[in-house]
């Protein structure tokens, strides 16, 4: 089945149902694994990459968990589509640099995926809409516990599972998720937040994990120890600072929607109009006004749009999606122009269909 | 009939109508004179003043010109109300500062006025809406014939009319034109092209005369010299030169339209995004927005809007039209919330109208 097909529906994880969904988009559960009697990936020479990526891919093969799943062999899939995985959030941007001996094996309603030769030999990923932690990570579970009597994983005693990087090590988890906090950054209590939660040793990142600029006020937030603590406290202690967050989060846009009513409305509107007429739009200046409506739906501001339309656009409005619904390789200035019409006619749909 | 009244209807001039009226949204004709045996506005007493007022309102009575008018005593009438009058180009800033034995006779069309007891004892005024020189030259002489033979004017046969500022001497003649430049100002040629006018004895100012800002690429073309050149001639001058300038206008927006394609609608787009979804405008990003919606719909790009709109809004989002329509002052930011409201109405209005 062509990737492709793939473009026809967005994955489940954005669908904006869950708890706490106009806050929270998605929950995301990672555990890292390792073959035991191989090196790890930045070690081994091909033949071993390719054993590793044999092996692993029987055993996903066999699992229920991945009945329904197309596998996806990096090396024969285009520069363009690997960037266009890596926007679904589907693989990591080591994907992008690296094919040969990669492959990825995707359940058909993308809300379970494992990448085989990353940083790790394996990485079971498991998405949910909302702040749904424990959802995901008893998707990412049923993968594990499956795999485990088929793949001898890497496991120590005195560290538990063994990873390539020692930030992994231990539980192999890193439980995360993504977080629209437009409140807390118009009310400039953002850094002060990020402050805190790097002290309690939670990390805060933009959109697209590590090293990526924040945009849009779109923030994942994760665990930063996965060693010395149980797989429940991990993700019961991150769910407890998310939720600290959203408290937060709501708190700002109270004070927003009381003491800067009109201010508030003007930013939400004009971002609005600019998203329903703009005729050129990059992708940061559409992650912002996306951010300053995504805020007018959660404040009740505008009605004609649900949480669900807004979150995959986020996604379709990325270079490569947008490519790949052109059919063809585009310049920068083309997907400007092709992102504002995608944009415009989304949003035109939803009114009307809301008109209804 | 109290002021208030005038909100009901814009001024004939703004209606659309006439010749070249995408770029000239109306003509000018504003004629000078002086009672004889009297001393200038600025040298006379107050009960010469007075007198002044007096006899000229009796003589603007007698008219047929004037018949259906109405007759605004200044003394009589609050600053924001001047400050209306003067929004609707009816009475000079001037007026605004001076109100005591200043008078203003209207005509229900407003398409001729007579102010006493500005710069000059009399100033006649006449406007048409396009480019119709001819036609509001024809309005303000038939009211300087008929007012000439009741009230004595000072003449002399070497100089002609006297006026109180050498620059009016002669014919006291000064016509003009309100352009719209967009092509122009995108194009960046609008600088070398008001060098020219400036050197072909031509003068062109910001929206609201002398001293004021050019906002939204508005600006007024009009004859510098009123003296030794006979009235027919000063018109068919500033026509032929204001001929000149359309003619660069349209060239700029054709090449902006086959060269800037994009951009332009772009440009067009997010402006009528804005006006129709912003829900805080100061006047100034108003005037810059409306500029460029007309823009769209001068090269067709927007079809649910009309020029006439357009232009009438250009005066009913001004502060004291804002504030008279409110029926109370409003300090700054409410009547930007004030102006949003009436621009988002007008035009979803105007909207609704079309697609009936």
């Amino acid at each position: 089945m062509p990737i492709k097909d793939m473009l026809k529906t967005p994955g489940q994880w954005l669908n904006g149902s869950g708890e706490e969904s106009e806050i929270i988009l998605s929950s995301r559960i990672r555990i890292a694994r390792n073959l035991e009697t191989r090196r790890f990936t930045h070690n081994a020479p091909n033949e071993e990459l390719a054993a590793v990526l044999e092996q692993s891919r029987s055993a996903a093969n066999e699992t229920a968990a991945l009945k329904d799943s197309r596998y996806l062999d990096m090396g024969g899939v285009s520069t363009l589509e690997r960037q266009f995985l890596a926007e679904r959030h589907l693989v990591s941007r080591e994907f992008l640099f690296n094919s040969s001996n990669r492959g990825l094996v995707v359940n058909m309603s993308e809300d379970l995926c494992l990448m085989i030769n990353e940083e790790d030999h394996l990485r079971i990923q498991a998405y949910s809409s909302g702040l749904e932690l424990a959802k995901a990570f008893e998707t990412a579970s049923r993968l594990d516990a499956e795999l485990a009597p088929q793949l001898k994983f890497a496991y120590s005693e005195r560290f538990g599972y063994l990873t390539a990087c020692p930030t992994n090590l231990g539980t192999g988890l890193r439980a995360s998720v993504l977080i629209h906090l437009p409140g807390l950054v118009h009310g400039k209590e953002i850094h002060k937040l990020l402050d805190s939660l790097r002290q309690l040793h939670h990390s805060i990142r933009g959109l697209y994990g590590e090293g990526t600029d924040v945009m849009g006020n779109f923030f994942q937030l994760s665990n930063s120890a996965t060693l010395g603590t149980p797989e429940n406290v991990i993700i019961a202690n991150l769910r407890e600072m998310v939720v600290k967050v959203i408290g937060f989060e709501r708190r700002a846009r109270e004070m927003l929607f009381h003491k800067a009513r009109s201010l508030l409305e003007d930013k939400v509107w004009r971002a609005y109009g600019l998203l329903r007429h703009s005729r050129s739009v990059s992708s940061k200046e559409a992650l912002s006004l996306i951010s300053a409506v995504r805020l007018g739906v959660g404040v009740g501001l505008i009605r004609d749009l649900s949480t669900r339309t807004l979150n995959e656009l986020l996604v379709y409005i990325q270079p490569a999606h947008l490519q790949m619904l052109e059919g063809e390789p585009m310049e920068p200035g083309e997907r400007d122009v092709a992102r504002a019409d995608l944009i415009r006619k989304t949003i035109a749909d939803s009114a009307n269909h809301q008109e209804d």
